[in-house]
């Protein structure tokens, strides 16, 4: 029997996204932290890869998406290269020997390395957690099964506005056969 | 002043998905028959490209999301290249001079020719309509997005299998600065 190989996409749980009075906060991130923590925990103690999935943008636009750039360039802007709102929340830094991957879109596969690095590494499904469920988290699921992996997505260490966009985004991403189940439940189902 | 250079694309509007008692059938989708009509005529009229993006699956599952092939496999199947179920429901059928962009996962961009063409063709904007909103749908507006194009969605040109459905899609889509316009407002907007 061959082992099960699967790695695990935290999204986007940095500062100018997670602290209460960020510039683009979003409303559940926080709280999800303690979560998060656990759900690392269990991957660093199986030594199954980790990745941090972070957004960043130059501070002139150029590399914003077009809808969002007029309002970008007209604040102090958000999770720009080098300030501290684009670190990772001091709670979820990253450790030695975890991937961190800059991606410019939605999508952790959009225009980044990741698939070059989980097909090196032979991973065999996708784990999904961090913010939020309506843009990256459902772009990198549907484009994560849409390369051929399983994905799942761990419902209380993911975020979104409120509860309403949370539950309409778990229908949706259920009805295309993306797993949406608690930390509890996927410990479970992995012989925690 | 350049004139603007919209594309159409019209998704999904395949037999098997539209046809009320067909084996994939959305259920909204027959019901946006005409106005994708209008849609295309507009387009049409104005000299606009449409490329008119399908589905299809070979019979072996061998090229379907792998969260479907199980259940594919164990029916007769549905979109299968060469039947009558694949193709553009007679009304939408494509004229001459326009596009047929077969796509093999939820996103028109994904595994396509797309982006090449659009490119070549100095496409400007995206006007996208079809079924369903929660996956190709949007899936398309979102890597659209992710390209650099504006994207707007004609919302009674397109559907879902209920309102609820088409309405948070709705809510998430304008969220990120993608368009949901009724018809006549586009068409209006353009200068009808």
């Amino acid at each position: 029997m061959t082992a099960m190989k699967p790695a695990l996409l935290v999204v986007d749980m940095q500062n100018d996204f997670v602290l209460p009075d960020a510039p683009a906060a979003v409303k559940g991130a926080a709280a999800t932290i303690p979560r998060i923590k656990a759900v690392l925990d269990r991957f660093r103690r199986s030594g199954w890869p980790v990745f941090h999935v972070v957004r960043e943008y130059r501070a002139d636009g150029s590399d914003i998406e077009i809808s969002r750039r007029d309002a970008f360039l007209a604040g102090p802007g958000y999770v720009i290269s080098g300030t501290t709102g684009a670190e990772i929340v001091r709670a979820l830094s990253p450790e030695s020997g975890e991937y961190r991957i800059v991606k410019p879109r939605f999508s952790a596969f959009f225009g980044t390395e990741l698939e070059l690095i989980l097909r090196r590494l032979a991973v065999d499904r996708l784990v999904l957690c961090g913010t939020q469920y309506p843009n990256c988290i459902r772009a990198t699921a549907y484009d994560g099964l849409s390369h051929g992996y399983p994905v799942l997505v761990i419902t209380d260490a993911t975020s979104a506005s409120d509860d309403q966009v949370a539950e309409a985004n778990i229908r949706d991403l259920r009805n295309v056969g993306i797993r949406c189940v608690s930390f509890e439940e996927f410990d479970r189902s992995i012989g925690g």
